[in-house]
């Protein structure tokens, strides 16, 4: 130990963030050391704060700090379309879209039989519960493009089969400013099957 | 704003340390959420205590929590030798080699005109003093091999002329496990001028 024991406890601290390595670590302690006090303090405030108050909304169960969470609580939005979506960054990044006004649902997880994640770990049950009691036209799957979203977005459209629902999924293709040249194989395919008509 | 508000700080605060953009700090916040109370706890404290607990070593201007430091109060070192480093990261690069038993001194920066930094803007005036009250025999300077820091080495060796010390430079030449061919002509250079008979 060649740091002095309050620095060294930041720096094991930082290191247990995902993707910061030792010296990253020592750069940001020294960087924390640098920093004003009310700044470090407003820090350490917020870190304790994540913890202490946020919890999943108990309609959609998304992470929040209000129960239910803000965008179940807002009356304006469209009650027929609920989009499903794996974490709350995926949610967030719809919402950024601007341009979907229904709820939400956050599984918080996909099923991955790999990690030993089933369908009785993800916000299934509740997703359930607001079929039967809501008066949902369309479930939009919005999991992401990978194995295990494919997989949960499949389950779920099983699942929900019997509730007279239209399930749909958000389309696959080439990225807006992608290059059809770079594209890999599945992608295109993906893009040429669901083609549309100009 | 579409995280909730504790969440948004927390990725704020994220953002603000240096290399970190706005989807590390989101990861970040987010796996804070994931970890345990204490965890997060202890993690806070590190925080605040790292700006209330340290403070500049009032011999060799390390960051210490004692004062004297650790290695100014270890009366086994050598003392006539001080190794001059830019920083407390080299500092502890140094000791890491196991190789240097002497005492240093921490210049907390190195002179950069282009930056505003000056000689009075480094910890100079605390290693005169210790220069006039310690039996030093040999000053190492181990600034970085960058114009800033054989500047500043340039600038203490004359700084220090008076004081009949011998004042030495760490080798310049190709790093251990290097490659010639990608060795740039500088260093090249300076490992030819630097070369010593086998």
């Amino acid at each position: 130990m060649y740091y002095p024991e309050p620095l060294a406890k930041l720096i094991d601290a930082f290191t247990r963030l995902p993707g910061i390595g030792p010296k990253t670590a020592a750069r940001l302690a020294f960087h924390v050391l640098n920093m004003k006090e009310d700044e470090v303090i407003d820090f350490a405030k917020a870190l304790v704060s994540v913890k202490r108050n946020l919890h999943y909304c108990s309609v959609c169960c998304n992470i929040t700090d209000t129960d239910p969470c803000r965008i179940c609580q807002d009356k304006t939005r469209d009650t027929s379309v609920i989009c499903v979506v794996q974490d709350s960054k995926d949610l967030v990044a719809i919402e950024r879209t601007k341009e979907f006004d229904g709820y939400y649902h956050v599984l918080q997880g996909a099923i991955s039989p790999m990690e030993g994640i089933g369908p009785e770990d993800i916000r299934l049950k509740e997703l359930l519960t607001r079929l039967s009691d809501e008066r949902v036209k369309e479930l939009i799957m919005a999991t992401n493009p990978n194995i295990e979203g494919e997989a949960t977005a499949m389950y779920i459209s099983r699942l929900v089969r019997p509730f007279d629902i239209k399930i749909t999924r958000i389309a696959h293709g080439l990225p807006v400013g992608g290059d059809l040249e770079y594209a890999d194989e599945v992608t295109l395919s993906k893009a040429l099957e669901g083609r549309r008509e100009l």
